[in-house]
């Protein structure tokens, strides 16, 4: 049997559908049958993260365990999660089980640091600025990570509210302002490091594909990747070959 | 605890991103935390469906219901199969769980008789049009199903067939011309009563809406209905109302 692959989901919905959407696409497969199993937990009544970082609201770390347990219990092989600060708790949540768990922190770094970036502009929700997710794992590679001021972190975190409030274009409206500003200031590397943000940001992100780093984009292609090398079994093998010939 | 809904999916995996999508998109949330609870299951080494029904493949039966016992151990309380075909296990599936299981067959024909059609053209795969799953429940409202010749239905089954294996522009090739014929014959009401049609068929079913019924989104209307209803505990409307005041 195919191993099964896991979707820590819910944060929110609509970067989860991005994700699954991503998944598929980057998949080559001729047929259903050839596409990865997948288990999507998608339960959105977890606390919100940036709340809980910024401004001391309920924990979301009970939660996603509890999120976890199901993909825990489901017997799924390989876990990801499509938030960026939801790995906050990365450690927390890697513990809890002995399970192998993508970051996509880790994934979209690499990326960033395979492709030769010297200096790349961070969006991103106002806790995963605060918490340096990204920023400590890019300073170890001496890339520049440039964050926004107050404001224009102000104007972010609002667009991804408004997108998860069902409002695209106002969500729009609030970001690419600062696209603008710094594409003047000759900064046109961008990591999308908000799974809703690929979403937001889906045109300018179509047209430069090499400017629009999308942390979603890269958590799924490596674990396509991982899938490829670690998801068959002996006899999945085996049964390939019985299907060759 | 909000109830959790159960997507037995997989069959295809674009079909049930696409039902996963339109459960986002058609909920009305303000944020993450008002979306619906879903766990999906896209297993999709399920033996297919039309091979089984047509030429005596082997059943997919066995493993729909490994991917329904995913979800009772899990917890949901409704369980929706984005695939019409897969639903002539409907009753075999049903019986086999004691959980709340809407048919999207039933829901795209209360659509159509809600509508007041009295003709319209079914598009699906081979299975479906053989095992007769729409004729014989839109017979009994007197609604005249037209269902393709063998060359016309060939190319249907071809083009889902190449949706499947990534081709899209080969899927609306082969389907495009039937359209056409079929209105330059003056019909111009259509059942998508194949989850991969309205991903072949977006374009005109998106400037056409009421000719096009697309059976995954009535599934997920009446989903998101059922829902809005049965989906939420004495102690969930509590905390509402505690949190509103």
């Amino acid at each position: 049997m195919k191993k099964i692959l896991g979707m820590l989901g819910g944060m929110g919905p609509g970067a989860t559908v991005d994700a699954f959407s991503k998944l598929v696409t980057n998949t080559q497969a001729s047929k259903d049958q050839e596409h990865i199993p997948v288990i999507i937990v998608s339960i959105p009544d977890i606390p919100d993260r940036t709340e809980n970082i910024i401004h001391h609201g309920p924990s979301p770390l009970p939660a996603m365990i509890d999120s976890l347990r199901i993909l825990e219990r489901a017997g799924v092989s390989c876990i990801i999660m499509p938030c960026n600060t939801a790995h906050y708790w990365y450690e927390d949540l890697k513990s809890s089980v002995n399970i192998h768990f993508i970051s996509i922190i880790d994934t979209a770094c690499n990326k960033i640091i395979e492709m030769g970036i010297k200096r790349i502009a961070l969006l991103a929700t106002t806790a995963t600025i605060y918490t340096q997710l990204y920023q400590d794992k890019l300073k170890k590679h001496k890339i520049e990570c440039i964050i926004p001021d107050e404001i224009n972190q102000y104007k972010i975190m609002q667009s991804i509210i408004s997108y998860k409030a069902g409002d695209l274009i106002k969500a729009k409206e609030l970001i690419y302002p600062y696209i603008d500003q710094l594409k003047s200031l000759g900064i046109n590397k961008f990591v999308m490091g908000c799974t809703e943000i690929p979403l937001i940001l889906n045109e300018p992100a179509k047209i430069y594909p090499n400017d629009f780093i999308d942390a979603t984009e890269e958590l799924i292609k490596e674990t396509i990747s991982w899938y490829n090398l670690n998801g068959y079994t002996i006899d999945d093998e085996l049964n390939k070959v019985v299907e060759h010939y």
